[in-house]
């Protein structure tokens, strides 16, 4: 019976392998393009003939060996040492708005500290009534949430600040990812210590070897911030923070303190270095900007771009990319082909979470000229991203951080795709 | 100023120690019973003496060491081979409602085909107007969609039909997952091949070992279905079908093929194996239910469960578990402590999405005496879950497959847990 279903299948490929030719054309799909030549239409790859590995080979999984280019990528040069330098999130190779865990960039200042969970402790202690000391089962018996946020490093496009610089999506924006965090309210976990009348600031610290250390307001500690032990449905990775990190949506990433071991109640920020030296806006006239916490409303075109080009020729395309704000929710996303003369409304696909990546779509019958691509985003508070120059025009090119402007591609007739600037 | 910091640290964690002590015994947290021997209330572990590895470790990231002991699990004495077998999904080690995608479950039938997606083909053929063979460039250029499933085995649950036998939600109820799919609709791609009028029937076909067959009605095929190339932000995973599976919201796993390669339509279903002599329930009566392939509502509490029994004594309780329905949303998640005499509404977490999984939370005081511990699902089409009897009384006891009764877990006054059944 099996054997007699294999015959008919390879006859009937066999076939159906002109007829999907000539339906290709029509539709233009590139089935037909390859249906001649192909050993894989002229004769199925027969995969069926070998049984393979069982459900004890591999207890926890890992992606197919086709997929071994899907990587986060560091810039050697970038720094003096990769324990205190960044890699980027293959943002060209994802889909959807859940950025996988193994794939989520990363910054480190100091490394990655290797955690014992049981030996931890989370110490909240300064201007509140009774300082506290909890267990990783401490938290764990706290009323718990799951909510998606986007993470983006203040630092993400700041090379871009003088012109394009670097040819692929996964540099230029990798520097985000997007993940459902499993977790305490910070709300609950200050409420146990009863933050006192005086206290206005909350100084969060990391457990690693840099110590991180930033104020947050504590308004914003008190309204949606979580003490977040889990992401992804599992716990975290040791990367993100393991065994507990500060979750603080729509805010810098430095702010996410990792390895959280620290929360101290204050009235007035610490002036830590993180947010002095670092994590400023040096502008044109030589003072800078302080305390820039949200990240404004962003997006770019992933699909297609430099590090994926458009092998496949004129026709259907798939236009794809995320959009974000820190002020909550995409309302539109528009997609320019020609470089900003004209605008389209994208689609935005899925569920639409407030500071959280969203998914968008563009599709359209490519005619095989050069394109400019560029992405708009538009936030529920009214926000548009800006261009670069219109960026520049208010905060020179002195800065490093907080760059949201317009993203270009350029697609050459051959398929091609660079990063550029348009002005 | 960091060793500052430091010492400050290590002085206040010393002060609060104690505090931590006193203020837990009034939340009935658990830092005070430990306070006093604890080393690590009395002396920091101090990680952030040493850094850790940089940002060129792990291209694609891992979870950390001390997680080493959260995976996927078969059962040996099962099957007589791993190739035709299952393992389960460590349901009481993650949280949430998205599965991390090297936890899901498998179900093989001729193991995992390990096939290079460059080679691999879909072919669309039978009763339609024109046969077609794509490529996985092909199907990328359709309109992609993102939406997140849960996927069921009809198995799942299926050795407690006789009564309580396994110990531990992971094999009771562990061949369930949820999953964010990237792909194409089905009905998209079979409209470009074009169904002739007298097609009723789908016959998806896999191309692993076993070349799993089954037949969808062209409802169904038409309605919700999609052929998924991503799952959770990435490429399918091998062992869940990679490069392609179909999706079929709330039905039968085992109609989810994995590794598709062959869709043909035809005028009535192919009475394929594993559509006669498998995947149907036989009665007490001697006769077969045939073709039942909704997965109708259940729940389970992961948290606790035999697996993970409680530890840290009386007081706060994070009771927490999973609920899902072929027909939709989840309306209202009850939990009961003692065997179903009282019911509490449980706190359901997250979006609510349709054939997604639910999670439910319920935090009580323990009072440290003995539970029975139960969850009771209701779906939005008004489908509650039964108790295993009210199922045995209409199916009797020959089943394997859907058993979607009210699961019991005793909890000892020591917080040990097992699995029971009570009438």
């Amino acid at each position: 019976m099996k054997t007699e279903t294999t015959k008919t299948t390879r006859r009937a490929l066999l076939r159906a392998g002109f007829a999907g030719g000539a339906a290709a054309l029509a539709t233009g799909t590139a089935a037909g393009a390859r249906a001649a030549g192909d050993p894989a239409i002229t004769e199925i790859q027969d995969w069926n003939r070998y049984p393979g590995k069982g459900v004890d080979a591999t207890p926890y999984g890992s992606p197919s060996s086709f997929e071994a280019h899907v990587i986060r990528k560091n810039v050697p040069w970038l720094t003096s040492d990769p324990i205190s330098s960044v890699n980027f999130t293959p943002l060209h190779e994802i889909d959807g708005i859940i950025t996988p865990s193994g794939l989520c960039f990363e910054r480190h200042h100091g490394g990655i500290a290797e955690i014992d969970p049981n030996a931890h402790r989370l110490m909240v202690h300064g201007m509140v009534d009774k300082p506290l000391v909890f267990t990783m089962a401490d938290l764990k018996r706290f009323p718990r949430e799951n909510r998606v946020y986007f993470l983006e490093c203040a630092a993400n496009s700041g090379m871009e600040w003088r012109g394009a610089q670097l040819n692929g999506c996964q540099y230029t924006h990798g520097m985000v990812h997007c993940v459902m965090y499993t977790g305490v309210s910070l709300k609950t976990i200050l409420n146990e210590a009863g933050v006192k009348p005086e206290g206005k600031w909350l100084l969060a610290e990391g457990a690693d070897a840099s110590a991180m250390t930033r104020s947050i307001p504590l308004e914003k500690a008190l309204d949606d911030c979580m003490v977040a032990f889990g992401m992804n449905g599992e716990a975290l990775r040791p990367e993100q923070g393991y065994p507990v990190r500060l979750v603080v949506p729509g805010w810098e990433g430095n702010m996410w303190i990792k390895w959280l071991r620290r929360l101290e109640i204050g009235d007035q920020p610490w002036q830590q270095r993180e947010e002095t030296s670092k994590y400023t806006d040096l502008l044109a006239n030589g003072k800078a900007r302080r305390f820039t916490f949200l990240m404004d409303v962003k997006s770019v075109i992933t699909n297609p771009s430099p590090q994926a080009p458009i092998r496949h020729g004129k026709g259907p395309l798939v236009l794809t990319g995320v959009a974000w704000s820190g002020n909550g929710r995409i309302r539109r996303v528009d997609v320019s082909v020609d470089g900003g003369r004209n605008w389209h409304t994208a689609r935005i696909d899925g569920p639409g979470l407030p500071k959280a990546l969203h998914r968008f779509y563009y599709e359209f019958d490519w005619d095989g000229s050069e394109l400019f691509l560029q992405s708009r985003a538009i936030d529920e508070a009214g926000f548009v991203q800006p261009t670069k120059d219109q960026l520049r025009s208010v905060r020179g090119t002195n800065s490093i951080y907080h760059n949201n402007g317009i993203q270009t591609w350029h697609v050459t007739e051959e398929g091609r795709i660079e990063n550029v600037e348009i002005s």
